[in-house]
């Protein structure tokens, strides 16, 4: 149980990205401050926090004095080293809880996980070695991808198999990591849907949102989705379902694969959800501060959608647009702070509302 | 003329209120970092300020710092001491300009120039002293209102004219302070404009919100103001007028009484303005992004209403409403993060989109 935050309590966050920005900027909103734990020097979310550390995640003493500064930890990435949450957890609070966590860091927990809650993945087999790899090539077959069980995000740590005679580049590109196979799936569409669940297990769903990537990196998300509305219904009860089972508290991205058979769960985010942007400008309650309800024990907000949006990354050198984006009617621009501008790097989104 | 901001410029803002933390956020939404200068400890705005300068404003050392460690000043109210803003001129451009804060410091300067300006204003009289008040209820009689020319806000500085018996007690409620004497309005309801220009000339006005005031402070703003079309045009061309005639840089908030023969200007705010908090949920700029656009040589944004909005004030003990209001619909909490509640004191504000 979470005891509800007063005004003036602080919310621990690991991770200094936008996600954590948008985060603080939402914690604000309800009158909480922030203290960002963060390894690099200047995160984004510093701009926007009451309080910043700078430190590593194996930085015990950092990470205890951090703990103690706060009334209860979250954080905007999944990746962090177990041994920091060791730490965090004998002190305080963190949500969402470490089983989500060990759940989604890992891809081979994950899949058993949704699939012993009846819900459909994509055919996955364990790799660990060459012969597993070929054991595997023989059930699965190609087109298949070769996934790091670990650390993956954004198409990294990715290789795709089109046939028997790419198996030793992707075991190569792996370089040693342990590895799932995944089937090749045969989809018409990827929605994600960005759901919330309290302490008092209240949920709380945004509507499902139609994601198109480009170079293995989300480009753009469009509310609504063309989803029938059965499967909106089932989207939503797959989330739930995900969330109960977790005993999770905060908010979950749940991507999912449209088939002609209906749903494959892609991957679940123990966080905020970049496909989730939409919502600063397409709901009173976006899913910033809907994640900071649910683990400061508030009631969740109202999440339902007002406006058609379409949310569009700025990736890299998509910044020298800003000029004109802000010219542009019914457009909400959203930058990071970000002055380094790197190919591939998110420098911002921007929210144009369809009307 | 300003030079465009760049991307992870930095805008010092006089004052650390809640208008001053919700332009910091805004600032951060544009990628821009905030500096926060406030002569009191633990300002709301430091929360989610990059930066934050506590010193007096007759802290020179301190104000050149300040203004050398930013790109541009702004503030959040209009009462800075005239010798602070001058060692700050001297380093940094200061938005809006100094003849705007001349100008709306005094309520003598405000109603000499409306009345340049061909703007309707109430009866006034410059009152220095008892004989200057009786000379003056000659002319505009009772009811009446004698206000302080200076630092009045919420009501304060203010003291009633019911009869020409009222006239010592007024005065000595003045304290001996510079004054003027307003004859009363006989005005259907009070409507305010939020208009913005940016240093090209360009001009934008938000729609136009109805006031309700309650213990002289603001109870509610509601878009849209039940006003003709006509009166819309004409509202937002009296806020087009007063911003051209001070080569207004920024928002300002312009209040007008609604009477039988049309407006007249109540007073004027170089700054953002309470009454114009509804923007947060009714649009896609609001005016905390519209002021800092304006004052970072940005193409002003687009400030088209979207929804219908109640905005209400949250004061004093209405902070043990939040619970409730935490649950119903279409409601958007801002809490200010105060966590000293006084009666009186503004406390956050919620919006409470109408569809």
């Amino acid at each position: 149980m979470t005891d509800t935050l007063a005004t003036g309590a602080t919310i621990g966050i690991l991770g200094g990205g936008q996600l954590g920005r948008m985060l603080s900027v939402a914690a604000a909103r309800l009158g909480f401050r922030t203290h960002i734990f963060e390894p690099g020097a200047n995160p984004p979310a510093a701009d926007v926090a009451h309080h910043v550390t700078t430190a590593g995640y194996d930085d015990i003493d950092a990470l205890k004095a951090f703990a103690n500064a706060v009334d209860v930890v979250t954080y905007e990435f999944e990746n962090i080293p177990t041994e920091a949450l060791d730490v965090i957890e004998t002190i305080r609070t963190i949500h969402p809880n470490r089983e989500a966590l060990r759940t989604s860091q890992d891809r081979l927990t994950e899949k058993t996980f949704l699939e012993g809650l009846d819900l459909r993945v994509a055919p996955f087999a364990d790799i660990a070695s060459a012969a597993d790899l070929e054991d595997a090539m023989q059930t699965i077959g190609t087109p298949s991808i070769l996934k790091t069980r670990r650390f993956g995000y954004d198409g990294k740590g990715q290789s795709r198999l089109l046939s028997a005679d790419d198996a030793p580049t992707a075991l190569e590109d792996m370089a040693g990591s342990p590895a799932v196979l995944e089937g090749f799936v045969n989809f018409t569409s990827e929605v994600s849907v960005i759901a919330a669940r309290s302490p008092s297990g209240e949920v709380a769903c945004f509507d499902p949102g139609e994601n198109v990537h480009r170079d293995g990196i989300l480009h753009t998300t469009t509310v609504p989705a063309n989803l029938s509305a059965s499967l909106r219904m089932d989207a939503v009860l797959m989330a739930a379902k995900i969330l109960n089972a977790l005993d999770y508290v905060g908010v979950l991205g749940v991507e999912l694969f449209v088939t002609p058979q209906g749903f494959i769960v892609n991957e679940i985010a123990p966080r905020v959800h970049n496909s989730g942007h939409w919502t600063q400008n397409g709901c009173a309650i976006d899913q910033f501060e809907q994640h900071i309800r649910a683990i400061a024990g508030w009631p969740l907000g109202d999440g339902s959608r007002y406006a058609d949006v379409v949310m569009e990354n700025l990736i890299g050198d998509d910044m020298d647009r800003v000029p004109e984006l802000a010219k542009q009617r019914d457009t909400a621009l959203h930058l990071y702070g970000k002055t380094d501008v790197k190919a591939g790097r998110k420098m911002g989104h921007v929210n144009i509302i369809k009307r």
